[in-house]
């Protein structure tokens, strides 16, 4: 097995529960390992640190996948993939659909695993889970004797690995699923939907909008296939519109809405920058506005341009909202951190010359855990706030 | 009226939505205010600011009340408090007992208000607010006609501003209420009881609790009268011990366990860092911790030994899990911020051999909410935790 041998200080992070080893920390190689092997980690001094993935064309050469001597085969991540589900058991003992394995935060690096009750859908970001994924199959056959699983390995991350995208059916057959979400019934596409079919990441915060929306008049940004504006308009809202850039998003939208015989939503294509200053121009008013845009930022050089762009649609809508209404915003920019969010929106207050009374700042739901010793674990911010004159 | 000029530059935090302006910011005093008095406030270059009470001898000199010329009377109490209680029934439409009036948080600065039913619990910390008492008892009483106001006028808050300590009934009358908290009942004492009676506070966490209690075995820290103890009981916890250094505090928690008829709930008086030490020597695992402790700082003076016994109450319930169990852990200390804490957390983690996955990171409940461009009105810190060996 070939040997990676750290830097002096070049297993710091490592040491205190990170799992990545940088190409500028490692100071030799030994044995020759090719990309994609396990490899073993030494500190300076030569003491054991663990086991990795090896990938010398990334800037993440080595991804840790256990601190022991261990074999990396079936059994490995048998046990791992059955302590992340036991994991889901315990936040959602009433569910079968949720992120079954969420890379890093589950010690599987580089590996996404979505759970829709009967089938299973897949990402790889590491090259060395990449040439896994057929074990990886074959665990999940075990364990959870899936109808189907599909790969949707379709990603920029992946680039950085030198892998190619794919997307297709790895085992058994897949058909179109109607997932009902405590009420609110959604079709997913396990093969066509946006990333593995349906955003699971803000599943816990649609509900908690739900508590607002009775009889209130509610706008849903970037609303894809309508799911913040559906959970409204279940929970009582007196009209919700959708608006989303994408004909394909809402019409599906549109399908989920008729499904569900809601006849209190509307969703409509429309840039929501453009749609916003329509708003703000006409005097139309909302009790809740609601912005969940896609990342506005994929690297550190575009951070401030996307920054414009969060002040841009917080600051139109709080001058949108009826005094005393409430702005629910998402951030789901890795590379905009917490601190860096709320700085955003109190700008965007002060530009709007609005105040803001906090009522909860939320993350992703909790089958995207965080792992605390890895900051790059984190990455959805979602703040609900009273926006005031 | 008493005019204040700032310092250039000694503005800056107010207008970006700050509330304080501090002794050492201040250029000159006009028209000889006293304290308590409301004075105006203006820019270096003369703009006007707003209006605000008058301490010379806090160090907090004025807090802001208005950004406009307003009387502060009747008139303006009844709005502000009217426009507090707006918000509670946004987030809280089905209950009458909650914080009312969150201070700088509600543009209140230093008034506190609790709301149990048809009683009402005053608490004054700054001492303009305090001169005008009995001004705001006659707007509680306009506008909630409720059967009895008290003051719980003792935090050492107060003898910064000048203040005695007080407590006693205002209006009204007082009895002991029984305070259904869904499903869960407890014997409020508005007079003898902790701070204003509750920890409405922890309220919202403690609910979040008992969504993993079922079947559990739960050691509840720092108890007091039983909360989370009392929470996770109903929840169906297998076993759950409540411990607290207080025999006053466990005899309440006793007398609620009865009157809640649970029979899966015992409570222990005992020093809680001595105990975890005992669980530790005698190998005594639980499936869930709960860590509730007091303030462990009151100055920045003692945030050090504070952070040392964070660790150690962190690091002993984490060795003294389950594998796969939760810790569930507090800081209510207004001087160490979220970051200190995580790292605290991370730290007894390293120390204690764990791995942590973030369930969920929270705040106080929304009926204390944050003024996010005034990080003073954030104190709670709520971490859930699951802990892997």
């Amino acid at each position: 097995m070939g040997k990676v041998i750290l830097k002096k200080d070049g297993d710091k992070r490592v040491s205190k529960g990170h799992l990545w080893i940088f190409s500028n920390e490692i100071k030799e190689i030994k044995g020759n390992p090719k990309i994609g092997d396990v490899v073993e980690i030494y500190k300076f001094n030569g003491e054991f640190l663990g086991i990795g993935f090896f990938n010398p064309h990334s800037l993440i050469s080595v991804r840790l996948l256990s601190r022991e001597q261990t074999e990396i085969d079936f059994n490995f991540f048998k046990e791992r993939i059955l302590n992340a589900y036991n994991f889901r058991k315990i936040i959602f003992p009433n569910s079968e659909t949720f992120r079954l394995v969420h890379g890093e935060s589950d010690f599987l690096p580089g590996l996404v695993i979505d759970k829709y009750e009967e089938f299973l859908s897949v990402q790889t970001f590491s090259y060395g889970m990449d040439l896994r994924l057929n074990l990886i199959c074959d665990v999940l056959e075990d364990i959870f004797k899936p109808k189907g699983i599909v790969e949707r390995n379709e990603s920029p991350l992946r680039e950085l690995e030198g892998l190619e995208n794919r997307k297709g059916i790895l085992r058994g057959e897949v058909k179109e699923i109607i997932f009902n979400d405590d009420g609110v019934k959604f079709k997913i596409d396990l093969l066509s939907g946006q990333k593995t079919g349906f955003y699971l990441d803000q599943r816990e915060n649609r509900k908690v909008l739900r508590k607002f929306s009775l009889g209130k008049k509610i706008l849903d940004c970037f609303t894809n296939e309508g799911g913040f504006a559906l959970h409204c308009a279940f929970a009582g809202a007196e009209s919700v519109i959708g608006i989303d850039v994408s004909e394909t998003a809402i019409k599906k939208a549109l399908e989920n809405a008729k499904m569900n015989n809601f006849e209190n939503v509307k969703f409509e294509v429309a840039d929501v920058f453009d749609k916003l200053r329509e708003y703000l121009k006409n005097g139309e008013k909302f009790d809740i506005v609601i912005l969940d845009p896609p990342s506005f930022t994929k690297s550190k050089r575009t951070v401030k341009s996307a920054l414009a762009g969060y002040r841009e649609i917080n600051s139109t809508a709080m001058k949108i909202l009826n005094p005393g209404g409430i702005l629910a915003t998402a951030s789901c920019s890795h590379h905009i951190d917490d601190d860096t969010f709320m700085e955003v929106i109190i700008e965007s207050s002060n530009f709007s010359r609005k105040k803001l009374r906090l009522i909860e700042w939320r993350g992703a739901s909790p089958d995207h855990p965080v792992l605390p010793t890895m900051p790059e674990t984190k990455y959805l911010k979602f703040g609900i706030f009273q926006v005031l004159d």
